[in-house]
């Protein structure tokens, strides 16, 4: 890998599942490293979280990213599901800073803008999209590509929106969800 | 400290204050060792969630407890505090984990009957119980005292409730709350 890259580690948080994407980034290239999901283990909670824990700082250790990115949660209909998401979340947090990684933070608006053009994207479309813009076989699965598309956004994030417009290797991009402003191609 | 006391750990996780209780724990006997609160510090979420963490590692490198304690939360009126306040909670339960500390949950209600006897206690009364549980000159500040009754809760349920009848130790209970069944004096 090239000095010049940056490799950036995107976290979809779950108590069940916590799907990863790695990502090389540099300019207007992204490189696909890996991605796939923690199976989170145990029984109680805090032995759910260590389990958390310990997967992403294999995961962190396995593939040394340089910057970390994970979607900021909003409240949920069921406050239940908020509480043991927001524990999670808390967890995937302390398992980034404690390997020392930045951690960025983007909405899902700003995760499904990023990678599909527009907020309201399906589970699906972000998949496909995902796969498309790291020219993947296949759809990676949900989790996987939903941490992926954290990584991608900030990789987008980056490198200011405004560089899309030079360059193909998010070509894909430009087929949906973008406009011209003020002269560049700026996404919606 | 004898071998035979068992020192433990209670937090009152909060993203703004952090309160911590520390008492060694024999049978009927307690006795205090310390307590305080973290001052969270930092401006992001990750920031402060990692100052959180080192807070609380500074707290068990300095008191080496053997057992953590912290209690259990339910969903808030507000759905945004309820968030914030489980990634608070996945946070500390991360530090505790991370430190091979067993954790223990409590819900509220069982800290409130384990100190004052009852559930509907207010904070002040879990303060004033708890600086004669454990004989301090002076009432500990909120947070230290809710991390305090965690630890004391804990104890209680160590021991078996039923010991409380023996023992002097743990007196201040048998004024307020307190009750016989079948025989036995137990937390009501």
């Amino acid at each position: 890998m090239s000095q010049t890259f940056t490799r950036l580690l995107g976290i979809d948080p779950g108590l069940r599942f916590t799907g990863f994407g790695v990502i090389d980034v540099h300019q207007h290239t992204m490189r696909y490293v890996a991605s796939g999901v923690i199976k989170v283990a145990g029984e109680g909670l805090p032995e759910r979280l260590r389990s958390l824990i310990d997967g992403i700082h294999q995961v962190v250790d396995t593939y040394a990213p340089q910057e970390s990115v994970i979607e900021k949660v909003f409240v949920n209909v069921n406050p239940q599901s908020t509480l043991l998401l927001g524990q999670a979340r808390g967890a995937a947090i302390s398992a980034l800073v404690l390997k020392d990684l930045p951690v960025h933070e983007y909405t899902a608006l700003q995760l499904k803008k990023a990678v599909v053009g527009h907020g309201k994207a399906k589970k699906e479309q972000v998949q496909e999209m995902v796969a498309r813009l790291l020219s993947l076989p296949a759809n990676p699965q949900a989790d996987a590509a939903d941490a992926l598309a954290a990584a991608i956004c900030h990789a987008q994030n980056r490198v200011q929106i405004a560089l899309l417009s030079q360059n193909g290797a998010l070509g894909g991009l430009s087929k949906k969800g973008m406009r011209i402003k003020n002269g560049r191609l700026v996404s919606l």
